[in-house]
């Protein structure tokens, strides 16, 4: 195959189902993992973490340890200090110490590091360690965190990674990391004009990502460079942030990510990288930490939170206003939680067309594991609230649900909550095909005797994350063939494939002549990071902009010695320049989309570069006898844009549904005293094989993003939007039965029914 | 250290003798090498040679080999031709078969392969394997081999990589492999008009590069591309002839170099790179081979030659008319030896301005170890030839040997043998500067009884090889440090350092901002090759290129968000454009010299992008006795343009001319029919630190390459021309005793000795 620009693919690279490039090293198992890598003279690292919640550490002995046999050294924050004299990183905050010091602020905090060259040594001395703590007053819950008197940090420590978050620098006394406030029109007198006014809470739980893959850090001290090996998400903002802490230039720190077993956005920003960096310049040696399942529920969780959501009605059932309240539950230490709940913030409202609008959304600090990044951000929960919400004004008003939405729906052209037009949205259009493969007008058996059948819709909708760059290099060899290197991080999401899909349309030439580098930043540019359904459209469009210039390189050399770039094969250009198969052409794309901030008020006529709109459909049926419910049938229908590679588009939908299956009927972490009680996949329990609904449809509606590369757009997290709401909408439609409360359990379904026959069971 | 564009180093990246950036890593002994790789299931390979210099093969004998526990595979030429059905490697003919199909052609060379987990299993087996021969006539004289009946190859198969190769293609029953010829002016008739006709012949030994590290290489067959680590001075090169090979795109093979243990010519193009990638295929694990130092003596060796040189001067010395002809002994296979036989043809009179010349050079198949490049590319030899020639001369006509160089050489705008005019050629100059630091018109102990004292001068000239092609990439990171992606190896010389040394000039930053990223063909664009000089030049435009690329685009967006990069510092300008700590700024950099093909003449107007000139002054002393001589005081002079850093100019001025004291005075590989007889590092010696002369002085001579990137150019060969004829000159100087033959030995001296005396020696 000797590739011509534009000619060489018959325009097939874009939009077909082709295997995803790196299945053969997958299914053979010889893909690359973090875990997999051993260095001469590693050494494993055990973390020695807080048993209590909010404590003055008085003491942390670490003698016995130390003198273990085969130990290499043992570290507190005292060590970590000679080192960086201000040991505290984070993405939204400077707020963590890389080892606890002189407080704890949850169970599970690292408190001290053992390193030996045997793990299990390493684990044997970390048990020997003891710390002697006072205990402080501790705060759990995030409504409560607003006003309680356990305050977790004395002082706010904004990072200044995000602008906006500058302002709250310096703050005392408070757990509110950040209040983000949104009005338009005025939602109070609206409410008093209104014919009918709903208000209800909603409460989410702490889950955790649970990707397959545990958290891993390989640090290698080289003369030269600082090398970091991790599976993380985020390879440039771990070396920004490792090169920050050390002082470094950014240079010094090489981060690399092969493939990812999983991310969800429990790999985020930074997570042990700190600790493992300064552990192996401190030893001198290279350092390894993988986390067991158990600790990673003390490392890498999601906030719960608590919702209120008020809204004024007419009669027919037009919203008139809308008022929420969310309060998030960070946990002890800031991570991304205020852009969380920030950037969910504006879209609480949920995807209707309300023209009062009034939001007060904050981030709490507590005593429980810190809260990150999970897949959709905060809006999962938010659509759980304001979905719920919807449907429960639809029955007070004896509406039909669909028509009740069909008549709030925010159309294309009209301005959402922050005033910025929708664009590119299909809400409509995938509410009308939710309703057309759902047969919503149609009759619907409904069960009988102790086994009722009820259904549900829910639709949500998503900004992305703006403004963020991605960069990326393109480089034809001269036998034609193309390196790709880019710092998006194939986590199982499929950006490899998709990534050479864009290239290869952009030049017209074969996926196959294609070949991803993976995330190195020596050598792969910057990329904010692989999260929020970003990095088709943002990472898209850099390599397709660096492909162009590739291309448009590879004109003017062609011209330059006299031949035509679309005719002539591109081995036969560099060979007419260079007399030799010789020399590359380099393209260079760089991608950052306009945006404009809020003002004062959340106003913004540019909120984001596109939006994501996901619906799910749920069928039920329920045992009134047990409460027992299972979900017969599920239909998921998502705006992708032009979807890049549609067998792969199919896996992001059914993914982010079943993950959200999970979060929705199973999973939840309990806590006792800040302390997790179910840390272990025996008793936390993810969907299985079994779980998976009998019936499951899942839809990528045809539509277009005209902003996107080649008309694409993110879709890693709308298929999580709908799932929650339309299964609690089907159950209070077959047993009448509203919870508001996630996960939706057996339990919560029969103390319903039996309430609702007048015989409530006492708790 | 905050950069800022052109304003943060002082101006003092360019010139200063900073520290080596790979220092640390080197003294630590943590830098890496291919040696230390080792991967997980990874077979190591041993390699089953020929005996016999030329024979038919009747059969290879494996079966024993197969047998041996441990042992995992077995191959012969029949089990690589399964993956590749014609696998015949080498840069100037694809002649060169990955093990020996048929016939084999020399000793030493490769018949059958044994891979096992355990290299000395492996290296077991491989002696169970036995061969049975039918023996050809075998020819290992390179002026025997243009008339031998035994001949080499039936047919010549030209690479095509070399378009000035392509005309031999299909030339049967022939042993050269090439042959140059030039001329200029009509030398035949000169001859019959001047005063004096002079001839003389020289023989230069076959001779090893021996680098510190022998060559070693790795590959690794991931399932996406075939991965590999090589010792290797051109990973380009070899990742295209893999490809080639395989049939594959470029992209699918991954070629990376970490540091090189020296390289010399000895690790250029491609030698056993292509059997260790098919066994490792065939094998589907990792496969390393790693050469002992005896097997060097049979892989990787310098051509013998012999050297016939005429000249036509008039009776004051000035040479009128010169013939040159020269026969390269290549061994068995091509490697590169047709171009190191064209390129250094057209140089072989000298740095003399000659009317007339007439050049015959010529590239011989024998049944030898194949012959590649060594340092110098073949000038070494010739400088020994023609500057030995010159004093001759000037002895003859009683002229002194400064005199009749003065008279001869080729000044500044004068043409070259090619017609290229001399442009930044520093021979004036470089002669008249060795003139003031020997003193040379001053008188000059001669010593007395049997320890008598002689010094001598010499003066060569090299063109650098052309066009060639060098790519690079500097990324600019937002807090202002950069790495520079590419393929030249830092094998010793101090490439690493050069380069951050010329990207820190260019943009005017700190030479600590700047990280060089180590060949990896899937990142670090194209290079030739770490070859002939070529780096500096070369790849310092292209680096150059990039950093004025990167230079460019920083300007640009300073200018797009409102501020200027001449003042204000690199992370504001991403600062203001990305809102955070965000981006890269890549640039690219692509450099080709001008260059004219020489005419069916051999004449061009452009001949190279510049020269390299070196001169040697040597003072000996000799022991009539025995004919013992030490050399006392070597003075090297350099043209080297300016110097990017003068302590590693130094370094290689001086390791250049220790290497030529080598072959000058000890280095020889004896053959008996084609079997080495000092395959040993006992036997054959290479000069220890004793060896230095007492007194050893080199210099920089000032001069600036105009054309070269910040007036730099090429030095890692200069060192090698002048010291085997200086040395010469300087024996004949102290005893009368004209050596014509390398090595210089006290046997020869001594035969001199006698032979001057009336009482020659019996052989």
């Amino acid at each position: 195959m000797v590739n011509t620009l534009g000619k060489s693919n018959n325009g097939s690279a874009f939009g077909r189902s082709i295997p995803r490039v790196e299945a053969r090293a997958k299914v053979t198992g010889k893909a690359e993992y973090v875990h997999n890598l051993r260095l001469p003279g590693m050494l494993y690292g055990k973390v020695f973490r807080s048993t209590v919640a909010h404590a003055r550490i008085r003491g942390v002995d670490v003698s016995a340890a130390r003198e273990l046999p085969g130990v290499h050294a043992v570290y507190t924050a005292a060590d970590i200090m000679k080192l960086v004299p201000d040991p505290h990183y984070g993405p939204a905050f400077h707020d963590q110490p890389v080892l606890a010091i002189d407080k704890v602020r949850h169970v599970g905090e690292p408190v001290a590091l053992v390193l030996a060259a045997d793990p299990h040594v390493a684990e044997a001395a970390a048990q020997m360690i003891s710390a002697d703590y006072e205990e402080l007053p501790a705060v759990f819950d995030e409504v409560e965190a607003m006003t309680s008197k356990a305050v977790v940090h004395e002082v706010l420590k904004p990072a200044g990674t995000f602008p906006d978050l500058k302002h709250l620098k310096g703050k005392r006394d408070t757990n509110i990391a950040l209040d983000f406030h949104l009005r338009r029109g005025d939602a109070q007198k609206a409410f008093a004009e209104a014919d009918h006014v709903f208000e209800h809470s909603f409460r989410t739980q702490q889950v955790l990502h649970v990707p397959l893959e545990p958290f891993v850090t390989v640090a290698d001290p080289t003369p030269n460079q600082l090398v970091i090996h991790t599976a993380s998400q985020s390879p440039s903002f771990v070396r920004i942030e490792i090169a920050r802490l050390l002082g470094w230039p950014e240079s010094r720190v090489r981060v690399k990510v092969p493939y990812l077993g999983g991310g969800f956005g429990a790999k985020l920003y930074i997570k042990l990288e700190a600790l493992v960096a300064i552990a192996a310049l401190l030893a001198g040696r290279p350092v390894k930490i993988s986390l067991t399942m158990e600790e990673q529920f003390y490392q890498i969780t999601k906030h719960a939170a608590t919702l209120r959501i008020k809204s004024g009605v007419s009669k027919d059932g037009k919203i008139l206003a809308r008022e929420c309240e969310v309060w998030w539950n960070g946990g002890a230490y800031a991570d991304i939680g205020p852009r969380v709940t920030q950037k969910s913030g504006f879209t609480a409202p949920g995807p209707y067309d309300i023209e009062h609008v009034a939001i007060d959304s904050y981030a709490l600090y507590t005593n429980l594991p810190a809260a990150g990044a999970l897949r959709g951000f905060g809006i999962p929960q938010l659509v759980w609230a304001y979905e719920s919400h919807t449907d429960m004004i639809a029955k007070a008003l004896n509406i039909d649900p669909l028509a009740i939405r069909r008549k709030n729906i925010l159309r294309e052209g009209r301005p959402q909550a922050t005033g910025t037009l929708m664009r590119d949205a299909g809400i409509e259009q995938v509410l009308e095909r939710l309703a057309q493969r759902m047969q919503w007008e149609k009759t619907f058996d409904r069960g009988s005797g102790s086994v009722r059948r009820g259904r549900g819709i829910a639709i949500g909708f998503k900004a992305s994350i703006s403004p963020t760059t991605s960069v990326a290099i393109v480089n034809v060899s001269a036998d034609g063939s193309v390196m790709v290197n880019c710092s998006t991080v194939d986590m199982g999401q499929g950006s490899d494939t998709a990534m050479a899909q864009i290239v290869a349309e952009a030049l017209g030439i074969p996926v196959g002549s294609v070949t991803l580098v993976h995330p190195d930043t020596d050598v792969t540019p910057y990329d904010m990071a692989t999260l929020g359904s970003r990095s088709t459209y943002h990472m898209g469009h850099a390599v397709k902009l660096a492909a162009e210039d590739a291309r448009d390189k590879l004109v003017a050399l062609a011209r330059e010695v006299g031949l035509s770039a679309e005719t002539v094969p591109i081995p036969d250009i560099f060979r007419r320049k260079y007399g030799m198969q010789a020399g590359n052409i380099v393209g260079v794309g760089s991608f950052i989309p306009a945006y404009a901030p809020p003002d004062a008020q959340g106003q913004t006529d540019n909120a984001t570069p596109f939006w994501m709109i996901g619906a799910t459909g749920a069928e039920v049926e329920v045992d009134t006898e047990t409460g027992e419910f299972k979900v017969t049938r599920l239909v998921n229908l998502v705006d992708v844009g032009r979807p890049v590679n549609p067998a792969i588009v199919e896996t992001q939908i059914s993914g982010a549904t079943m993950m959200q299956l999970g979060f929705t009927l199973t999973e939840r972490m309990d806590f006792d005293a800040g302390q997790v009680t179910n840390a272990s996949l025996a008793d936390y329990r993810i969907p299985g094989i079994r779980d998976v609904p009998a019936v499951m449809e899942n839809e990528a509606v045809d539509m277009v993003q005209k902003s996107g590369p080649f008309g694409a757009k993110g879709v890693g997290e709308s298929g999580t939007f709908g799932v929650s709401p339309a299964i609690a909408s089907a159950i209070d439609d077959a047993v009448g039965v509203r919870l508001t409360s996630l996960p939706l359990t057996a339990e919560a379904v029969y103390r319903g029914v039996r309430a609702n026959a007048g015989r409530p069971l006492e708790d």
